[in-house]
């Protein structure tokens, strides 16, 4: 994280109010986590160039790229879920970036506020808050929760008392009264975007965001289309990298560099060119989002010699899989077509959610999966409890599943690489 | 339990499908256990005469009336929660009644489905149903779910593997378009509670059902108030279990002789008749609901000399404060003001919830509480997350608090009683 070349950074940090000292430690173990976890991969794809220049700058220039731009009069939105449509904030002239999460992080003030046994993503985002070490949470002059989890549902109302918070409601369901209901609550951020930016949404700014984001959204898809062949041509660790940052970067030079890396994996498919040799075991792995730095279970897959040719998560399928609609012509028209599309995504906080049973058994068709892996972070009541469900419709679907429970502390690495070692073996 | 009287219901539970050398072990461990917590105690008004009656009959006489009920053409709907309006189950000609939990059972085979670290009452209320013992259940034509928490909502779609469940989507908010949706939701159950019984709601049989449930509101509303004079003519214990058996008992019997009750504690209090002497430490308890049979917390605290004088919890004040509105002349207007009055209940699965907060401290200066108890069961992330705010606001609003987590194993017993006996010993 720290190159040598890199500009010194600490007068923004301060100005945000970071704690520097705390903040100077953070960076550093991420940029060691990032070295072992991503320099040491071998056949690594040129594209992948890019990913190591954004992580080395992850506080660096694009923090600096946030504060010229609130400088300029721009707001930026901190989110922490994707059923927050950037379309809508970027229509109205601001800028959404996802906030830090990913690794344990100032836990013992975390514990006097909430319970232990809360998720570790819920946990992280809480800690780098009241550390003062996420510069993406202390750039954002709004950040807009959502009621995907009880944890998230309440841990708003206690960062709301530490920062600028304003929370959406999702439906549980997806009957058509929840559509209309979901439709109602666009308007809602619609107004309270509009409200923080100064900015009205129109036809033409709310069409362009709508292009700009679909773009990001194809860029991505092209490269997990590239994860059907094997080879695969990248590995599940950088193409997790991708859509992790897919949730902060600037957006149309991410998807230019998105369709580079596309245009060689294209090719590297076209060459029978992979990151692990034919005919490595290929894993599908599905539940909780993993936000940055979390490279944990797929570190730990890839390491073990397989591959991970897919996520079905928020931080993988759920990312980017749907688009939106580009056809509507009017604003509300585009609005009703924004909220089609994200109440189409298949997270555990609906019920029934039979969608996400066939998502993942019909992704584990696409990129001939040789196992699934499921994953929870422990205390994430909805993945946990859904899991049940999910792995027997799909073991009887015919493919072979792990189910692991783990969070963001590495106590458990030993342990998980035995446990996923011998999975691997007996695929 | 298994009183020597008592008839002997083996057939009936033999029909209902009960595994009945697990259900006779059953109601033998209940049956000591209300005897060790409720039997002992002193100075017991005559009128809790009835619920002793009641729980030695608890699986037997009401299970009875339920099959005979059924017999006769009519429909059981089961529920786990209060903000399933009995009032339109009874106006559509159903009966509600209350499904077991409160108690550890067959954990081994509900960890087989879902993960440990799920709260004791959805454990309970799955270990009940696995185990083949909850007579309630078996007698329920149908399963009324709701999405109140993250647990329940995914516990529902295990359970409606195993039995006839329909789940109720409950607002996150309070916004008018919240009751809005809440309304039309309203709507969807009177259609499925029509469906299921073949008998149409009318202005009449739903003027008739509010005044009914109303009243037996109201009657605990009356032994509430009783309690906020000292010496408190009532044990919580005994006004717990009077909240407990509403949830299932007959509406009509059950409103009547909770009238007696009020009509004798009032008497009492009049006499200045305590069950504990004047001047005895005064708790309000608040957190999440207690099934019947989990007396636990109660227990400890009035053996230790103090008195629980009121709950704010779905078995205490979330159960009985709020009344339907009786001026509506329509069914439409009706269920607008059924929806209103539920939606104004204060859980904690709603953000932001300062309600709450603010029923709490008025209840603690309305019963002169000397402190509160804030008990939740472990991994409630909705109670256990919304605890931080509660306690702090209930503490600056001058009150000492103690904060529990636990669940329904007897384990901690010596440690909470140390804990709880010390915190007496402060007030």
């Amino acid at each position: 994280m720290t190159e040598t070349a890199a500009p010194d950074y600490h007068q923004m940090w301060a100005e945000l109010g970071l704690d520097l000292p705390t903040h100077d430690a953070l960076l550093q173990a991420v940029g060691s986590m990032y070295g072992d976890a991503y320099l040491t991969q071998a056949n690594r794809p040129k594209g992948t160039d890019y990913l190591d220049f954004v992580l080395s700058e992850v506080h660096g220039l694009r923090i600096k790229e946030l504060a010229d731009f609130r400088k300029s009069g721009g707001k930026v939105f901190g989110t922490f879920c994707l059923y927050v449509p950037e379309e809508i904030i970027r229509a109205a002239g601001g800028w959404n970036v996802g906030l830090c999460a990913g690794a344990e992080f100032a836990y013992d003030q975390v514990e006097q506020i909430m319970p232990r046994n809360t998720c570790a993503l819920i946990k992280s985002a809480t800690g780098f808050k009241l550390a003062k070490v996420c510069p993406y949470f202390e750039s954002s002059d709004l950040v807009i929760g959502e009621t995907t989890c009880d944890g998230k549902k309440k841990a708003y109302e206690l960062l709301g008392k530490m920062h600028n918070v304003w929370v959406m409601e999702l439906p549980q369901m997806k009957r058509p009264e929840d559509l209309a209901m979901w439709k109602a609550e666009i308007r809602n951020l619609v107004k309270k975007a509009e409200e923080t930016t100064g900015t009205t949404i129109t036809a033409e700014s709310l069409r362009a965001a709508i292009t700009e984001v679909n773009d990001k959204r194809r860029a991505l898809r092209r490269i997990a289309a590239t994860c059907t062949a094997d080879p695969a041509p990248i590995s599940g660790k950088d193409r997790l990298l991708a859509t992790q940052v897919a949730f902060y970067d600037d957006v149309p030079r991410f998807t230019q560099m998105m369709n580079a890396l596309a245009d060689e994996l294209e090719q590297r498919v076209a060459n029978g060119q992979g990151v692990a040799p034919k005919g490595a075991k290929r894993i599908l792995v599905t539940g909780t989002p993993m936000a940055l730095p979390n490279w944990k279970l797929h570190d730990i897959i890839e390491k073990s010699g397989a591959v991970v040719v897919a996520e079905e998560m928020c931080t993988g399928s759920r990312y980017y899989t749907k688009l939106v609609a580009e056809d509507g012509e009017s604003v509300d028209a585009m609005l009703d077509d924004i909220a089609e599309k994200y109440l189409d995504i298949n997270c555990a906080c609906f019920t029934p959610n039979q969608g996400r049973i066939d998502d993942v058994i019909q992704m584990a068709k696409d990129y001939h999966a040789d196992g699934v892996i499921d994953i929870s972070l422990q205390f994430c009541g909805l993945y946990e409890m859904e899991s049940h469900n999910v792995e027997q419709a799909v073991r009887d679907a015919g493919f072979p599943v792990l189910k692991i429970t783990t969070d963001y502390s590495m106590e458990d690495v030993g342990q998980l690489s035995t446990r996923i070692e011998a999975f691997l073996e007996m695929l």
